[in-house]
């Protein structure tokens, strides 16, 4: 029988928790080699020690307005605003005895929002509203995990 | 009996932690809808594609220095500094053996401080040392938390 | 015997974690004293509301361009990016069944790398490539457990 209340990989639904949270994780680490490739491409360093290796010489002038680069920055922010307290609450929701096809199901869906989030918005850069809706679909889940836990833990 | 080694609603104190810690994640959740009424207010887009969204005709400049829209993001980095780290030191601490009147005491009391540093620093703006008194309950509590961990688990 | 897949303090891979976890919080909670500290010393106020306390009178600017404190919000949002994913992988490949000596010095060098990065990039600010390696040895680490992670649950 599957334990539906242990957090360990004998219980399925944190068994899928766990595969799309370290998903999650490789994907908010893709961020700092993807946000340097636009640093070293626009010879946009974060700090002065840094110039050096992207063939400065001489006055070094930390731009912080670079277009390419502001914009993976502000995707790999809003994963930390978004992805970082979903997996808080996707941990509780795992223990609130949740349907094993619906919590797999969200589980799966959120990820996969967020990795079309990551590609509209600092990949491929398409128009609004794809990246409104992905990250929307992902926040809907966040907050219904949250009341869920609230309403259990009440 | 109440299973108090264990990350599971049984568990009263896991069961306080679940609770708080979904609320904060809520108040966390709450913060960028907050920022885009702000941004939406002050026609503040936060990337160009958004400009158009916000009725942007013609050249569009990203201002990053809106007062009203930067005060909100402090706010949001702030919670992520803080709310965050607490959230994996308070999970640890769960499993710690504290008092139950204690440890509730503490998550019912960290969560409300940060929920008062919220209205405090973005919705009214009190002056200080509302904000930073709020932020430093919170803070101490982390790192009382903190160093529970440490000294049991060495 | 020890409890290899339970997330309690009876599980010794567990308690390496809790223990190199609550340690790299600390570290985390650290950079905000640390962060105020250089706002006060370089009269950098991070809100209107702070500049009284720093000694301002008349019209008051928000400078958000002090390479001191700009260096160290950097440190700090570094932290951010790389710890937090980290103990998420972390408690999952906890209950992968991993080696207990692999492991508990996974934990320990993951964390020291951190604590390195923080010191080289903040307090005695070192050419690089010191904050790179210690960035990138922490990094491996959390993309080793996260491919761990995902395997052991496909």
């Amino acid at each position: 029988m599957a334990n539906v209340d242990l957090l360990n990989f004998s219980n399925p639904v944190f068994s899928s928790y766990a595969y799309w949270g370290a998903i999650l994780v490789l994907k908010c680490f893709f961020m700092s080699p993807w946000t340097a490739y636009f640093r070293f491409k626009n010879k946009t360093p974060a700090s002065p020690e840094d110039a050096v290796a992207m063939g400065a010489r001489g006055e070094i002038k930390i731009n912080t307005n670079n277009p390419e680069v502001e914009r993976v920055r502000r995707g790999h922010l809003n994963d930390l605003e978004n992805i970082l307290p979903y997996l808080f609450v996707g941990l509780f929701y795992v223990l609130t005895s949740p349907s094993v096809f619906l919590a797999t199901t969200l589980f799966k869906v959120a990820a996969i929002a967020r990795i079309v989030h990551t590609i509209v918005y600092t990949v491929i850069v398409v128009p609004q509203p794809a990246r409104g809706i992905s990250w929307f679909i992902h926040y809907l889940i966040g907050i219904y995990m949250a009341i869920s836990v609230v309403l259990y833990s009440m």
